[in-house]
């Protein structure tokens, strides 16, 4: 079993060569840092990922956390891995010196926490929950929760939740029931229960903060209405010391097809013990705060996929090198001796598909980190609004993208084994079961498309869609080489083409029902998830030209040319399939919207 | 959870009015069956399936078989299931008369099979196993191999199985080492290892016969020496009582993702005991007669892999009729009551997609099926000779298209529960884990892809392609109503495209290198597969159009809109598709061949 779980060499490719990361550290708040500390933080990550959480990921897999007594029971392993994390300063990682952190660039952070994921995604729901949390108080919190939670949420006393869903809602937040009811001390009193709470329970920290989404009595009806509270498990004095129990208890742990390792729980709040909360901000603000985490979370989400699609391309990779079956076509003597699969044509399909999916996903999701970034440190305040109104419009696509092709890849990884792949003693297995929460959890990927085709294409005159354009000219005009041309045209009519049927679905929504308009979203998210990916392709292949032209070594020049390889496979295999999209999205199709239920 | 396991009034539709099953019943083998005995049967499959099958199916899959002390224990449950099958007389149920059997036709043993696989496809294994290997037996086998195995195989009180596959050589047979050395006393001593046996240990019955593949020593290399013969668990006197253990035992049971109620095991033969085992047919012939099997085995799957992407269909469409949540987008009252999430358009592409799925995938294998009752009993010779190089042709197509697309269909079922579905506690999942044995087992789909590009299609001058265009051409030409002629007019087209671009592979392949035109085998078998199914989907929407004009009552008018509702799905949804597969095959695009591997 391979113990790559992310290439060093790719990521330092991406990082380094594609996304020029080393360019941050001429920026004041990353000045003490230079390649070398984001070398080192990575190499930490990759050990502690390889070391702690990859060594116990099939068995806390299979020896899931077990409800007793209205407590959870764990391997002792989970959290050792959490404590390794916390120790090495990976939760505060992003956070500023003075809160106990490293100043990390996000895009640096994320890069580590692809690592842990592509390890043991179970065990990294703890502590990436935390952080979320932690940064949603930061931003939003008052001075006073800010000194009595933060600290103790950055070093891993204290872990996060977020607590959205209730069984009756599902994905529709403005149904949510949870109240809460002010009391004279200030504090409110949450009523109401949650379910999928991941880590609403463990056995790994003395206390839990749950940020929940409730009602204040009164409030106006939907989504207008819904506030957001610090809920934790144990009530605190100011300096976060334990003082109390608080009213918020485990229902029952839910039983999941995959990321066992982490809890999904029912809680209720309210229900045996009063249940303070502490209102966040502003009431009835909570669903813009809300939607900071979620952001945050969804582009965790996109990159968890990628990382465990890659885990599985890492594994099956390993396997069709060594795994001896069978002969080429042209090969007639039954006597010659077996090839290793990797030679079958169809096996290096599945494996270049993997690559593309893989691969492509890490670009995108750490060109959103690096939009993060940039939206939070860019010395120009200009380039900071446009980072920002970038990744707003990318979101969607850094969420659904990978969670649709990361799931992809591991099915294609189970398929290179063969029988192998579909037996509990092979690795891959568990990376398709685990991988397949992702397009559901943190907005299904319906979702995400009604956001990207109902709201975010339009937001703000569509100057998202203007900056995404200006973007993606750049890399077009920066393909030199014979096939990087061909791919940017390629790339350039899908694109043009995507822009009409844009204009025209736009003009549709302001004079049509919506509901006809965005009966084909997702068919809008693939075609536009699928270029945004090909332009990731392109920048890598536009990178890998260039160093290939002066590469002396082997090894560099393998790696660039199955860059290039790659990026051919996305630009031949991948992107035409979008046609499809644009004549459904050209002919707003009604298939799906004249379906009758008494049809079916 | 919805007790339908496939839609009874679909399923009569596809027999009666899409196939005309009851046309069989003129044939002298059927004649004394009538449209009532085939419903009679079909019925008392369903029951037996929702009684005995389903009962235990998530039970099965949470409890799997285990090895104890060299051999298996299993839930009860199972044998009562296996017992009621057998009872019922399904194992013999497409056997003649006067083997116990009740001459059912092909297509209708099909339909029952369905639901039984439908219901729980770990327990239906058992018998489906058994009734292959002693169709073997019946056609290949001598006088007294029939007499002593095949009355104990028919009536259940044997199991059968299929032992094929070698640790080291996996899906290339020729490389098997298992060993025969013949004796004096006329059988032969069996030495090896087998992997991946179904079935290959039980609770069940009182003896298990394996029909194993090995060589006997001194016959030619690769596939041309390998042999057949019957090694029955325990051996057996003439008129099949046990005698004493043979040497073939247990290694090891295999632990997989889904299928866990069917053992999968690894199989010693003649390691500690002598092996005896009786070579059926003549020498070197095996594979050639193994094939038979393994045709039937591949309908098989391709029959289970629709079943349960029917199933998950099933599970899914009462969910969204059920479950509240959210509003349209043109609903802009936030305390409007929430709409039963089959209202949503996203959720009505999933649920149109499986429609398309599994119906279509249904409808493929009950015409595979029909051809094998033309192959056997169509009184005109010339036609049962057709039928037969149509079998042939379409079998990589209806092992490979449902086991791609019933898995695809599982997975939108897991989608339309959204959080539900990735839970344990809703059935759906273990559709998806179950279903994902069926693009790897009896000849993975890359191998089809090779059967079907490498062979199948230019077998007897491509015979059998010019034959399926034959019958293609009826149903394009029944196609009368405006939407049916749209749809022949896009099938006639992609039909077109594809058999020029086959010439042009035809023409490469006789004068290139093999595994250059060889290479994107995987997309000729989408391309035809997609062709066959659009064809399988014109057919029932002629079918319908016709049904619907006279059509009376809401329920009737309903189920035939829905049935025309999903053919347009499937001609604008689903073939466009291939246009790309169109492209690389025409341009034998080359990434996957040149990629190499140290590249990756």
């Amino acid at each position: 079993m391979t113990d790559t779980l992310i290439d060093r060499r790719d990521l330092a490719f991406q990082l380094y060569e594609v996304l020029d990361t080393e360019a941050l550290t001429t920026r004041e708040r990353f000045h003490e840092h230079n390649r070398d500390t984001f070398d080192a933080v990575i190499e930490t990550a990759d050990r502690i990922a390889r070391d702690k959480f990859a060594t116990h990921n099939s068995a806390a897999d299979k020896d899931e956390p077990r409800f007793v007594n209205g407590a959870v029971e764990m391997l002792a392993e989970v959290k050792e891995a959490f404590d390794a994390y916390s120790e090495a300063g990976f939760i505060a990682g992003r956070y500023d010196y003075e809160l106990g952190g490293m100043q990390l660039p996000e895009s640096v952070m994320a890069a580590c926490n692809g690592f842990f994921t592509a390890a043991n995604p179970g065990t990294a729901g703890y502590p990436f929950l935390t952080t979320a949390a932690a940064n949603l108080i930061r931003v939003f919190g008052n001075e006073q929760q800010q000194a009595t939670f933060l600290p103790h949420m950055l070093s891993g006393r204290f872990t996060g939740t977020m607590a959205l869903t209730e069984p009756h809602a599902g994905s529709s937040l403005a149904d949510i029931r949870t109240s809460a009811t002010p009391t004279d001390d200030g504090h409110y009193l949450i009523k109401g229960a949650k379910i999928y709470i991941s880590g609403g329970e463990q056995s790994l920290t003395e206390n839990i903060v749950h940020m929940v989404l409730a009602k204040i009595k009164g409030a106006p009806a939907g989504v207008k209405g819904i506030s957001l509270f610090i809920v934790p498990k144990f009530r605190v004095d100011e300096a976060g010391e334990a003082t109390e129990r608080n009213g918020v208890s485990l229902a029952g742990l839910i039983h999941k097809l995959g990321y066992r390792g982490t809890t999904s729980t029912a809680l209720s709040f309210g229900d045996d013990a009063p249940c303070h909360g502490y209102l966040v901000g502003e009431p009835h603000q909570g669903l813009k705060y809300m939607f900071q985490m979620m952001n945050e979370a969804r582009i965790g989400v996109g990159f968890g996929a990628a990382a465990i699609g890659y885990r599985g391309y890492m594994h099956s990779l390993e396997y069709a090198k060594e795994r001896l079956q069978g002969r080429k076509p042209s090969e007639k003597n039954p006597e010659a001796p077996q090839v290793p699969i990797i030679e079958h044509a169809d096996v290096r399909r599945m494996l270049l598909a993997q690559k593309a999916y893989s691969e492509g996903g890490l670009a995108l999701c750490l060109y959103g980190a690096r939009l993060m970034d940039d939206q939070h440190t860019h010395p120009d305040e200009q380039k900071r609004l446009e980072a920002g109104k970038l990744l707003d419009l990318l979101t969607p696509v850094i969420k659904a993208w990978p969670s649709e092709y990361g799931p992809k890849a591991n099915d294609l990884a189970i398929q290179v084994y063969g029988g192998a792949g579909y037996t509990r003693e092979y690795p891959v297995e568990q990376c398709w079961r685990d991988n397949r929460l992702n397009p559901i959890h943190e907005g299904t990927n319906g979702i995400q498309a009604l956001d990207l085709l109902g709201r975010k294409i339009w937001q703000d005159q569509s100057h998202g869609l203007q900056l995404l354009m200006q973007q993606m000219q750049v890399d077009l005009e920066a393909a030199t080489t014979e096939r990087c041309q061909q791919w940017a045209l390629s790339l350039s009519e899908t694109l043009q083409q995507a822009v009409k049927v844009t204009q025209s679905l736009g003009k549709s929504l302001m004079s049509e029902n919506p509901d006809k308009v965005l009966a084909n979203a997702a068919c809008y998210l693939h075609l536009f998830g699928h270029i945004i990916v090909a332009w990731m392709w392109l920048r890598q292949a536009n990178a890998a030209e260039q160093a290939l032209a002066s590469a002396g070594a082997d090894d560099e020049r393998n790696f660039y040319q199955g860059k290039l390889q790659a990026a051919q496979y996305f630009f031949h295999w991948e992107l035409p399939t979008v046609a499809q999209d644009l004549v459904l999205l050209k002919n707003q199709d009604d298939t799906c919207l004249n379906m009758k239920a008494e049809w079916f």
